[in-house]
């Protein structure tokens, strides 16, 4: 029995038939995941998220086991939702779901071309992490068909997948409630152990899907759309927040125009290069990069020479940086933008990195955002199941869920100084 | 107004006429303790413990705001208690009472020799420093002022001093409830509201101080203090975190030993040189010290070519830190350290880093593990007030505070590589 | 100092200098509201739902406090927002709001043809009660000052009015607060402390409205919006409560065709004569109505001679009270309904006893189940203000807000002894 | 599956595998108990506490069933714990164990001599009752085995009557999380996850018990005690509460002296006849008792003739209680009722009724006020067991536990009208 404290699920418990999970967690590639925060550079807005993507991955193997064990299981769910043969797989899944994840995302895949869940998949079947030995040692072939899980692609249990990978999936569930707690943001809460009581595991469209019992199930189902609404709006949107994930991508970008490599710091340095990719010799590198050695590396870069590299490092250690001016369309946002442009070349500095565009798009029901705006597939539907197990989709009982579909939520700015604005 | 949201107080908000406090969060130095948890290596044991020491010195300005524009202040309160005379010190001396503290603070004093509270007064009379020159904006001598609240000697407003120093002080109550949330240890949370709500300034033994209304105060003023007690035992005394401290300990040391400096760590170089000490031209450097650049130090020394440094830093990295025997006595301790000694030579290693006598000792009731195994003095005193002002001492009233007073934690282990446990 | 502990507000306390509100507590006519369920009949589906009306008026009077106290008050209200000039009249109200309310309320209105509003401001009003004759005793002419305050056409503060009658006043915020913990239907909460930051006096079409910050405040009026939306889907109007508050009526109706009075009962006798009228002579008699009355009366009838009192008074008694069957339109509605009656027919029962049409309809939005289907008025509008004071209509800026307020609850069925259906 | 919201476990669901709950819960004997408040007049002093014993007792039975179906069952427990072979007979002795709780239970047994306890198993075997009926229906013999369980004399499984009552019995985890919620009352709660994540059947003095995890329990062992004295402290012995429970006995005493029987009220007068007893054809009578009863049994005779009747009735009715002396000895006692009783007299009223000696004697350890000062008793230990399952005493390790149960607490004063007081 291995336990854990925890802010949002109090308790997290692991008996002695779950060992295979505290193994894993006692694997370097888990206990690195310790040292890269689940927001990134939210805790500049909200200065309480701190929080790792370490206990978050506890969190969702904790909701599968929840999911697992909940006597519902027992009554509800459609004849092939074995989820219950694979409980190993499951749990081993939920917890190294965002093995692949380094710091500060979003500018870092920018960079390296590579999305995180490849680097989790590469890692996953890569004979020499740890995560895939334990694995292996305990049934051959178990770190392959975790990583398909990961991939969407494990055919012998669809509803695995889907508890996974789907809108009510357990990670999105721990990530919403941890999220909403950790920032403080009371919009983002909801009734997690009423979810649990009414999800079930139903037919629709020729595949197995987590949805919702159509008798209870519909408000919780808006609730959690609507959290997650809000939480885009107020927190993953941002604008503070992304105006420093943008310097990022802009520090990392000088970085590697004047190759402002740092002496020790080889994976930062193999990333500027460009050689820091999809392949088993880089993996080891990869998996140094956290965000201490990020920020580490933005204290040096904020003593560099190149007066840009320097600015824009301390700007961000210092927490003064870039602010928005809202444009309506691309019009204004063409002469703002040229407009700032000529301001920067006043001041000499290149505008490529003193005006930035800022276009966020997203939909808090298709989730693009996290999912690198893929197209909306099945498994972004929402299914409520009746007695018989028939199945209806979401929006089309639900009028809030509708009006939620359909908006888009949409920032456009010009990033540029603050001090720049006041005069 | 600027507010914050927070996971412990909620909301978190200044107002225009508290406009000192903003322009000091959006300081340098301020900001700076963001980069550094509140728990140091707590979260090892405790996942969900990532707070930064930003967070908790904005909760305990919210806390002394509170304090003073509690309805209560008007009725209970000593004629001399002129905490409201005072309102930007005492909010200026809440945010800042922690500026001086570095990452792993009690390694670091241990290396340093140089508490942790001279580097914040320090910082605060500094004229280079961002927080000076904004409190010397406001009113000529403020930096001072603050300086002297925070070393308690500030004699215009003796109430001022004890609500940021003294057994109910605003940083005590911020702590236990922030990392109470935070653990998810359940113990550690009372119920701050009515703390607030009988808080009462008196005059005891001469002196003006926080204490407690007698009719209604007695129950708060134990469970609080059991909240205490419990923190200590289960979160600040917990061994696997008392083992990672004093594995830091031991990196530094056997950095320090073998010269390993690093190209660009300025600070750290300096640190193990014995050069970082409490001088005006060392707190530039002091404040480039935060928790990313010690992880990465830990992480470079993790591939260094001395097998020690590289061993214990790689320890701490992957979280392998020494397990722990408990010894009776000094003849069982000297004994087991003798054996693991033995154990260590035969495996080529030096005992004096494989083999550590931890010796942890305290009291919850007067707290010298924070204060340095200082004698208890009169501030060390919980007061209880009756309707006509008379105090009457705690401990002398409780007998549940008798019982914890009495109770000293006491924790001797000696600590070695876990794998040595098992043969 | 007067402190009461609270499940919702933790702690409500009330200054020396808000004495009038103790007296006004104290008095008969406030301590009755102990004896009556803020929900009715709810505790039938929602066993925890106990709460009476006087902790509900507590809340209230506590919000109203925190409303005039908010540092925000200072800064953003209109010019004319002369709320705390009427700091007392405001509070007095705020308790008093409900002062008129009798057990099961609208199968009380129902058959005195009374609303409960009328008997608050008569109570208010008459020299014979307490709660007149201490207001009175603070100030001449206060009573009614407070009664015109209820009655929501005090001219002298429309902001006074609007706090207290208004979509976000403090009455609705309290009992959404409430009503969702004490049920414990998880969807009704709503962020309370970041709903007072931005609540804003402003000027709209010509009055003074009770409105939120335009730039902080969309979130939480959406988000109470819908709260009170499931709050009345699941509670309010929940099928198997409706089905004992319609019973309740049949069961009055019943005891007043056969006149079966009860020796003692004097106030229920005078109601089932048709005596309880809004006059001053029925106001102490009225005060004798509570639930514990009711439910006593139920006990009797229970064991009436009369079959079908004693049958439908059992029910209730042992709640066992009919069933629904959900009809699409009117035809479906008749021809269900006939075909009950024909059953009842057979068993010997009168059908206007034992089928019963319940017809609920109602917005969350506009609320008229509680403003008793009086058309939308200006005050059923939420305003959001900008900096400069200028006003913009919720349901103008949000979509959620539009989708809900174009959704009408509706419930149709057809209620009858449960047994039959399963023939 | 029948589930049910509550505000303090959020959701109590029972699947159809114990569908006996279910029937058990419908019956009437068990809804009556929505009609008798959980605290009795404890709402005079903590107006949220309207809680009734029936969501208490349904709360029982959820932890029950909690208990038996906790990962940790299958690993930690002594062999003999057979609770799982009993899942069905634990879950209705949870549900039933207060059926015969009346209104005002310690006024009610004062006056009947006979403990509620009594009742309880006289209903659960009485063949008139539906309790009994269906748990005959399911299992001849079931009944008996039931009371038996409530008695504490079941042999075939200690463990189940242990989970029952004793120190950590689910009653009591109920009603202190519940009590504590409830009042508001901020120091009773406990962390209710841990305490059921240590809880261990174990051996200890030749019986199993319910005891806790010797390496995790210890603290949690410490706050539960600690939970329970401060709810002695402050709500079960809270002054205002306990005049008023002596006041009901004053009125029922003087109801009785002057036979002042109520037309209609059968139980009621046949317990002011005396007649009310643990007789077979009393019970009907027995179960019509209920709060609303003796409310309404209130409101008649604070409109009786006989003076004293009709005071006391109504300083019930309109929270007018007696105030409380306190004193220091017998001697003060006796001096301070002379002096009271003269003031009676020279009002004209009788001593007896007017001068009350209130004098509570508890320890929150031993528990006596709840089960009428018995001797303490080997259940009334708390042990903790190590993984071998040997049993330690927690008052042998805990100084906590020690300083408790050593503590007595004792109020004694003289209960008079408040306006003598003054004068």
């Amino acid at each position: 029995m291995k336990s854990f404290r925890d802010p949002v699920h109090n308790l997290i418990a692991f008996t002695a038939a779950d060992g295979l999970l505290v193994d894993l967690i006692n694997s370097r590639e888990v206990q690195r995941l310790r040292r890269i925060r689940q927001l990134g550079l939210s805790n500049i807005a909200y200065p309480g998220a701190e929080h790792s993507r370490f206990v978050h991955s506890l969190g969702v193997a904790h909701l599968v086991r929840r999911f697992l064990d909940a006597p519902t299981r027992d009554y509800f769910d459609a004849p092939g939702a074995n989820v219950r043969d694979f409980r190993h797989l499951a749990m081993a899944a939920g917890l190294l779901h965002d093995l692949g994840h380094g710091p500060f995302s979003h500018a870092l895949e920018a960079i390296t071309g590579v999305r995180h869940e490849e680097f989790t998949t590469a890692l996953i079947r890569s004979p020499q992490t740890e995560v895939h030995q334990i694995l292996e040692a305990r049934e051959s072939g178990l770190a392959h068909r975790v990583a398909q899980v990961v991939e969407r692609r494990f055919e012998p249990s669809r509803a695995v997948v889907k508890l996974l990978s789907s809108q009510l999936d357990m990670d999105r569930t721990d990530y919403l409630l941890r999220d909403a707690m950790m920032t403080g943001a009371g919009y983002g809460s909801f009734d997690v152990e009423w979810m649990l009581h009414v999800l079930r595991i139903g037919e629709a469209d020729g595949d197995l899907e987590v949805g919702l019992d159509l008798d209870r199930g519909m408000s919780i189902a808006e609730d959690y759309i609507m959290s997650r609404y809000y939480m885009y709006l107020h927190v993953y949107f941002h604008r503070t927040t992304r105006a420093a994930e943008m310097l990022v991508e802009k520090v990392l970008e000088r970085a590697r125009e004047i190759k402002a490599e740092l002496p020790g710091f080889t994976a930062l340095n193999r990333l500027l290069r460009g050689d820091l990719r999809l392949r088993e010799d880089a993996l080891a590198d990869y998996l140094d990069l956290d965000d201490s050695v990020l920020w580490t590396a933005l204290h040096f870069w904020s003593r560099e020479r190149d007066p840009v590299l320097r600015d824009l490092a301390g700007r961000l250690l210092h927490r003064r940086v870039f602010s928005g001016i809202d444009v309506a369309d691309d019009a204004e946002a063409r002469a703002v933008q040229e407009r700032m442009a000529e301001r920067a070349r006043a001041e000499g500095l290149p505008d490529r990195y003193y005006v930035i565009l800022d276009e966020a798009k997203s939909s808090a029901y298709t989730d693009s955002y996290l999912s690198g705006g893929e197209k909306r597939t099945p498994s972004e539907k929402i299914f409520l199941f009746d007695r018989r197990g028939a199945a209806t989709e979401l929006s089309e009982l639900s009028f809030i869920v509708q009006a939620v579909r359909d908006k888009h939520m949409r920032a456009r700015r010009i990033l540029c100084p603050g001090e720049w604005l006041d005069g």
